[in-house]
């Protein structure tokens, strides 16, 4: 049965996903929103990949106890290797971070040079090149694990100098390769975004996969007739499985606005939805 | 009933502790060792009180199960919240980071000015001056939580311009303040202690948390006759909770050698062990 007044849910392994959240709002101001933020078990980008399924699972599983109509996996570490398992358990569709992000890469690049950077996990599993050359095999991908980007962004230090010196270091190589489309594979990494502008320079477009994302959900429910008909603003409703002591700060950061109303759910009752073990 | 030749447990949120395993072997090489690393869960600096207090126990029940003598908390988030709940449930010697720390600490300043880096977690319990101050209140502490140090030393960037940029960023307070004893309060920092002496200048002493803890275990298991009497050198076991991509290399760099025949616990096991909810 369609539903179209049922809320969107997004899933991230912590609080990177509200840069994801930040767009879809922007995207689609009338739909309601459930977000979960598994911050008890965060990070998921040095995790082993059964781990970030298994969780990725349980997450949703979540979601779907409010009726969501459809699941953005706001996490490109859980999107690079949990995609598959979702849409065979979930009957509703699914978005992830990987395949927008790769086709808008392949829609900005000249050069047929893609630099995609993002968590271990996911330059690992080569998520973002298999999808490109899957697409169009005479791109060259050129991919850079930067890890510590995300402690620097949840830090907010967003234009020290021991940022711009982690960005030189990670982004030479990609600079070097001449690429000219520069994917940010990690919802954490808009948060640096101008330090990371300023270090490949102007002239290379950088790709916000949490952007690319949003237009994906709104191409794929108008598609499906599941549009919020409602004209009045939507609802977003927040759960964490942990409130960290700098929550509001971090929160309001990647929001880009307060955060208010966020309820904690118990990361027992969170892994007890699904186990791959069962 | 004394069980000599029972190994000592010893865990912590993730690899960290790893740096204090490398200091009880050299401290007690007869002793057999049961390391439980929680690296599905790490890291703990940044979780609330309560489910580092939860986790905690669940990973000491966990040790509890090889009939383990001695549990220590290697690390020093879970020895700032979790000592007290720790030795209510368990009736062994459970040595934490923070008394140690803080008692090596007091015997090396003579400025009466000690300075105390940690996670935020650690810094924000005031774990570190409340012990200090307990034992001589006359003693000024300055604090400073330095999350980026964690990332830093896991990603092996032990002299890069960036973690000296970092560094320099954290102590300048601590210098400032006229310190001559700076508490290394997280098992991960001892890796990035060059840069840190570096930085602070030859004149301050570092205390290794780790290696006071050591010291601490040696005199608690000889007050208490639970010393192994073997003359063969110890064993240790190895479990963590996850095996992230990373492992060998970050476990071998914290425990200064390579380090073989790990193992892997399910994390829905370990979670089953206790609940605060329950």
């Amino acid at each position: 049965m369609k539903n179209n007044s049922a809320p969107i849910g997004v899933f991230d392994s912590g609080i990177g996903g509200l840069t994801v959240v930040k767009h879809l709002i922007d995207a689609l101001p009338n739909e309601n929103i459930v977000y979960f933020g598994d911050t008890a078990r965060v990070p998921y980008g040095s995790k082993s990949n059964d781990t970030v399924i298994e969780y990725s699972i349980q997450n949703a599983a979540f979601l779907m106890e409010f009726g969501v109509k459809a699941i953005v996996v706001a996490c490109n570490t859980a999107s690079s290797v949990a995609m598959e398992s979702l849409r065979e358990k979930f009957a509703i569709p699914v978005i992830g971070m990987i395949e927008p992000g790769a086709k808008y890469g392949l829609g900005y690049t000249s050069t047929n040079k893609i630099g995609v950077i993002g968590t271990r996990s996911t330059i690992g599993n080569n998520a973002y090149s298999k999808k490109i050359k899957e697409i169009n095999s005479e791109v060259e991908v050129f991919e850079k694990a930067c890890p510590l980007f995300v402690p620097f962004a949840e830090e907010g230090w967003i234009d020290h100098p021991a940022t711009i010196a982690v960005a030189e270091e990670y982004l030479e190589p990609l600079k070097s390769a001449g690429i000219d489309t520069l994917i940010l594979g990690c919802t954490h990494y808009p948060i640096l975004r101008n330090v990371i502008q300023n270090v490949v320079g102007s002239t290379i477009k950088l790709v916000d996969s949490g952007i690319a994302a949003s237009y994906s959900v709104v191409k794929e429910l108008t598609e499906k007739d599941l549009l919020n008909t409602s004209n009045s603003p939507g609802t977003q409703l927040y759960y964490v499985s942990d409130v960290p002591t700098t929550f509001k700060f971090v929160a309001s950061l990647f929001l880009g606005k307060d955060i208010y109303n966020v309820k904690k759910v118990e990361t027992d009752y969170i892994s007890s939805l699904f186990s791959i073990n069962k």
